[in-house]
């Protein structure tokens, strides 16, 4: 089973390149599944009595958010385990978290070691593009991210973290441009990159 | 107890922006120390007898530089654990140094596992603003990084080794800048993200 | 004995800055030893039966791949050891590989541990003086580097790869340029960063 790591900044697309790689993979009769790291971490927390809410998520203690952080990593390997060798689980998740305290790594040494991933994608676009795009997508009022410089200094940050989580276990890191108007063309890069 | 490693580059401004924390703190009742990393490296050397003054530290064997880095780290962690739980420790050291042999990273593996700090500060400023900093402060003569490509480049390794460290403990790297005339704008910045 | 770590792009002029530190080293009567990171791999395979040509190297398993890469860089320690406290020994390696599934780290953690060098080498120079350098070499046909773009993208992930490695073990991380038409100038500086 091989697993790809997918991360991009809001408004990139990733949402819309994984429904994609969805579709293809199904296509081609592939054993996969998509996950979300996020979700994972929710319902971990809920299910162990971590918290009640998402928001009591960031409210808890550090060395409780990173206990948390290595369980749901390994709840995720569990269940993409089960998709026998020639599988492909793909996780949604984030290089780096822009925090009012600044760039947290979304793959931490007690994350990337649990996830051993063969690839780490940095989903990218032009950031005048990411913008214009953020602008379409109503449904998620992305302030913090809504200035060019702010998103060029996020994906400079994002690319500088997941080489040194690359570094920790040996995967690759892959720089995919979701480009403009056909999200396939970045879904079957990522794909191909696995098989 | 929050741990704030402050990094930045001989000229940012960092001693400066230090003292207005120091004040604020000060002023707001917060139980707060701030040390110094390179004093700590000094006294624990001179204490345990590895050197008899600064200038041999340089001259030791690697491995006997590593152990001291580490053993600096547990002293600076043992004395700002007693501030207690509400308390803030502000540590002023490099997120790389510049040698003869290349950048140097200032928290490696061995000593960020320690510190394990909340968030590691790069104080940054234009390069232009760095270097007339450097002018004015006749008391130390930084010929070594005396032109705005070599601050630059300073800058740019310190980010990628900030991450990298944060990566191994999941700590964030936040990027302060230091603006010209007002210190306490930094200072507030640093407060705040780990309040 | 220390090590140094000397890395580059494919054209920039590696293998001949090595020969010139041989040179260099001789007349020095400096004891010394350059080895080739990937030849150890592919004697290591050949030897321990995992493979029987080079190609197939690629092929094995991502876990046998490590355990391979691991073991070379032992033997390499092993042989270099016996240069004594005085000796210097050059690694002729990559800080990243750029494959069809992105960046792969040449120096990830179960490797740069064991090696554990003073100083990584960046061989550097301006793209385009690289991408001549090249065409020059018609021995080694480069198609996948025949870009400033990718070549530049290349030298920034190598930056943040190094740096990571360098993080986990505190070795130091040096650019230095391959200035055109005399290769001892790069030369000199790798012998004199070690010494």
């Amino acid at each position: 089973m091989k697993i790809g790591i997918v991360t991009g900044i809001p408004g990139v697309g990733k949402t819309t390149v994984l429904s994609f790689a969805d579709k293809i993979l199904t296509e081609k009769g592939i054993s996969h599944k998509i996950v979300n790291y996020g979700d994972y971490m929710l319902n971990t927390a809920l299910k162990e009595g971590y918290v009640k809410s998402r928001d009591e998520i960031r409210k808890l203690q550090i060395e409780k958010q990173r206990e948390l952080q290595a369980l749901a990593a390994r709840r995720i390997v569990e269940d993409l385990s089960l998709l026998g060798d020639e599988g492909i689980g793909l996780i949604d998740t984030h290089a780096v978290i822009r925090t009012p305290a600044g760039y947290l790594p979304g793959l931490p040494r007690h994350v990337i070691e649990v996830l051993s991933p063969k690839v780490i994608f940095l989903l990218e676009a032009d950031p005048k593009i990411i913008l214009e795009r953020q602008k379409r997508d109503s449904s998620r009022a992305r302030t913090d991210y809504s200035d060019t410089a702010v998103i060029n200094e996020v994906i400079q940050f994002a690319r500088y973290s997941a080489m040194a989580s690359a570094v920790l276990v040996g995967a690759s890191v892959k720089v995919v441009v979701n480009q403009e108007g056909d999200p396939s063309i970045a879904a079957s890069e990522i794909i191909n990159s696995l098989m």
